[in-house]
């Protein structure tokens, strides 16, 4: 394969450091330039000692200039806060440099459900129309053929493909899904603050964030399409005391109160039986966080009640890994013509 | 206060140790007796290294015969498996020992019911009777009277404590109801097995005993009685990477849709009014496991979301002070005619 | 007992929160004054939710002003950094407030070693003479005689009491000590930072501080004063993943190479015979730090090496309470005349 | 490269479980048998659900046969507990199959001393003098040529990469030397025991094993030769309740006592220099374990402690990976005549 060099914008957060832990393992893409203004100046492996020997170590971190972007890099990867990203995106496109954007900015179709939800204007609206949806599995073709990809959020991921199988295939119904969504402590970023230091979060469980979660617009855009018609889902979510890792446990209705779970297992087999990397499990089996951590897997349990009529969708993936920078390192492939699973084949440690 | 002679079955457990700690703090209460067939012989404090130099720590592990029961103590509690309970119960009670059960056997009313979920024959039938559900916000006066308390399960305490309110004042539909409990590990139990060894559990979420948890007919029940008709729900649990605590998100629908936070709020303030260890959180507030460690405290959040016309109900617990071994204490004091928090008026470490 | 008026400078630490929670069960102490710039104005119960429902939780926090504390207060805790409290000190003193110190400021006899190892002037150096080393089992005494004692440090609680009994009797070389502390979290304090954020801290262990750590000198004048002569340790300290607790590995030489366990075991039982919160474990057992949570217990193992001829000391404390707010509720209850465990008896959860 | 065809006895602890996960990404190893007696005839990816969709996931357990192994396997390695191996390992090298044996039962040049410390007999001593001791900065040439391969210890590994520059350099006193270790759980093991569950480990720290670890003659085995004559250490563990890593911190006595942390540093960074997985860090940075984690790297910091004459060596590694499957791994590669670092050149999550 020929090197692709690729940019990093917000270096000094976890998805920062996943995707400089990522692409020192990558077979083709090479980090040409690192971005942060707080920490400018320092070599890479000096900031992260985990990188040291490793490649990326000697890169120099520096401050995000468009034109020194365009000038070192064929694509780069903004994993900077919504709002600011959807001011980098523009100059980027224009210098010929693909994006794929980490955060929100490019993720809501609508600009006005986007600044309803953000609480802020969306000043990128004319890109809105270019950018892709990043979940390979959906739109790995218009992914192919974009220059600037909106990376999912984390919680999206997971229920978007947890509920994917049953409403393509019409199990359930749409209008009646509650999600309990829990994430391990990484989700919550790597700024400094008493809520998240290590002895606020450690032996604790806490919702946090209801009833407005921004992730909702998101995930409703989606199921939305899947549905066909406007849908409106409680969506929750809960702060776990681990590092990585989303379980989203979705409660939905039967459409066929007589379906077993033996027809919506098939169901689900059959309809993700070409992607490698979603991994319905046997029936009676649940998923785990720990099984797909530092990868791209979504592991999907299903549960059938005949007592309440339920189907309880579980869905576990790493936030990380496949709901972040994993999964803009897939984009980026997908972006550049190399294998969709280029750099992303490796197992994590599971304990 | 006159001093009262109390045993204690089933000593290794966590509910055991539990139960051994906060007897050591009891202003009335003297461990006089502490059985466990596999570690008879030692010391308590040779057995439990933190009762050292505290109440309780000289007495001699003993294995129970009913009649060295009814020499030494005025109250037993057994803290042992669903299936054994309801074989020591009966002699006890026939010398006069007042019995808490900590076990499922005596929670539920009708014996065919738990014979279903439980999968054994109940051989106490004749006793059901005379069992009180040792809930004491609402069943004190019961209690009061009884010799045999059947102590609530921990999910249980935490499902009905939260629903409680909603049900009583009719704001909520009875029959559309989920909960999604998360549990620390302390409620796995202590017994030597590789799913609950540290590396396992540790970094790592899942759910479990999905769609038929044995909790669940105990809590159909109480709900079921404040509903007034019989109400099936969906129940379904987690177990979290940390030792204590369950918070249960329970997802309701309004009765009237337009019912807004302030209203809810009101009356949920309202019925607890009475009710110390029942805090409602200011609006907006929401719970978290921590702050009612090692405590009897019910803590409970509410979240109204215009949205979808739900009301979502977050109530959090110590499984194993308010889920089981301080709630069996406060029965005792009941049943002994003791203040209801005799010995359970002090914080426990929540960092 | 007659009520005894306390105030509390500092709420928002680990060590403050420990004391709001010591002092919502003391049978004689009530909060009278809990201060804190930041969170001025607000309810205690407010800015603790787990406080709601607790003696105290009304109390509105203040800034503090030494007037109003001495028109509140027969006694104040200062929970605040050191450099801070020594100027609070003086002004409390003279209108007859006994005052507590749990920062380093009134630790070290010389000023000129303090301002060595803390890197700032100490202008309270007249207070200096006044001020009494609180560790109860060495000073109780001389601390119901002060008005100003200088709370131990956490490490240093868990090293003089870990050394004492070996050096009272001569058992070790005193100038060849080599200590390996670990502590867990609470104890790098409470301020927002990246590196004590959850996920930084969470499976994951390191030293810090090496090979100059500021409790030093504070170890060193105990030792020496126990040798007879001025002595120089090694002493370093690492951080666990856990949220409290201290355990200290003590590296000594035995000055009698012949030495066996059963002697050294035997001198640690009667140094120790009349203080309960010592415990001397017995022969072949070793500490662990959950079985002194939320107490004032200092656990010691005792390993004697006839391979390399050393006595190995464990010694473990939980470090909030022992080595903090216990301590220094411990040295109040002396200072006014109460039994020195009043409101310490209760244990802690350990699982 | 061809491919080699490897076997795995012993597939159900933990270190069967990293080389599982490993031997997933090796480019040239294909796990062409793993056995285990208690889960024969399950497929791999339904005892280790990670590893579906992986290759090996279709591998069916089978209960260890020599013949067998000789038929399927160029190369086994043993994940068998002490005394066990030393009965595998005849047989398969007979039958032509390299080992790479991940037990102590070869790393002990004198069986004598073996088995003083493992309390059991040694019935492989004929094969002892071809074991190679698998370090491979120590002695990656005699593995190359080697088919026994006595994979070292967690502990030892650490200790003897913390020490070697030190001992080379004679820059220490080698018969003063006090190794405090610390390790997370996985280096228990995998047994179901109450001592390990999840709530006996978290939050709580503790020594074990004192004073006389298994690991102690292995260590002074390879002091004792770095020294030139036979040197008696200090080793003590602790258990940290976290999964993965060792730091262990080294206390030495300085030849030298005007020795200056930049005279030290210089000749680590001088004997490491083609050693890429020894990582020295830059003067005044201390190790920690999550930047190791997954790896084979050991990170190495160093601290001068003028005052009491003592460079204080901080060494970190992976238990699992650099201390047992990731150097299994890494003899293996050398044996079979692969680079080195064949299949290990991926960092694993670290947050």
């Amino acid at each position: 394969m020929k090197t692709i060099n690729v940019g990093l914008v917000g270096i000094t957060g976890y998805a920062g450091m996943e995707l400089a832990r990522l692409l020192a393992g990558h077979p083709a893409m090479r980090l040409a330039m690192a971005c942060s203004r707080a920490e400018a100046g320092k070599r890479l492996g000096e900031f992260y000692p985990f990188l040291e020997h490793m490649p990326g170590a000697d890169v120099v971190i520096s401050v995000f200039e468009p034109k020194e972007a365009a000038q070192h890099c064929d694509l780069v990867f903004l994993a900077v806060p919504a709002g600011t990203a959807m001011d980098m995106a523009g100059p980027l496109l224009d210098a010929g440099v693909k994006v794929v954007d980490l955060s929100a900015d490019f993720r809501i179709h609508d600009a006005g459900v986007y600044e309803r939800w953000y609480k802020h204007e969306h000043h990128g609206k004319d890109l809105l129309r270019w950018a892709v949806y990043g979940l390979p599995e959906l739109y790995a073709a218009d992914i192919a053929q974009t220059s600037l990809t909106a990376n999912p959020g984390c919680y999206p991921t997971s229920v978007i493909l947890g509920l994917y199988a049953a409403l393509k295939n019409k199990l359930i119904e749409p209008d009646d899904i509650v999600v309990d969504s829990k994430s391990g402590a990484t989700g919550a970023g790597r700024k400094a603050a008493v809520p998240t230091l290590f002895c606020e979060v450690s032996d604790n469980f806490r919702a946090y964030g209801l009833p407005r979660h921004r992730h909702t617009p998101e995930i409703e855009q989606e199921v939305s399409l899947l549905a066909g018609h406007e849908v409106r889902l409680s969506f929750n979510t809960h702060l776990l005391p681990m590092n990585r890792g989303i379980l989203s446990t979705i409660y939905t209705k039967l459409r066929d109160p007589a379906a077993t779970l033996d027809s919506v297992h098939e169901a689900f087999l059959r309809t993700w039986e070409h992607s490698p990397w979603i991994r319905v499990l046997p029936k009676g089996a649940l998923p785990e966080t720990r099984y797909v951590r530092g990868s791209m897997f979504c592991d999907i349990g299903l549960v059938v009640d005949p007592r309440t009529k339920r189907l309880i969708i579980l869905a576990a993936i790493d936030n990380l890994c496949r709901g972040a920078s994993g999964q803009a390192l897939a984009n980026a492939n997908l972006m550049c013509g190399l294998p969709v699973n280029a750099g992303l084949e490796h197992l994590a440690p599971l304990a």
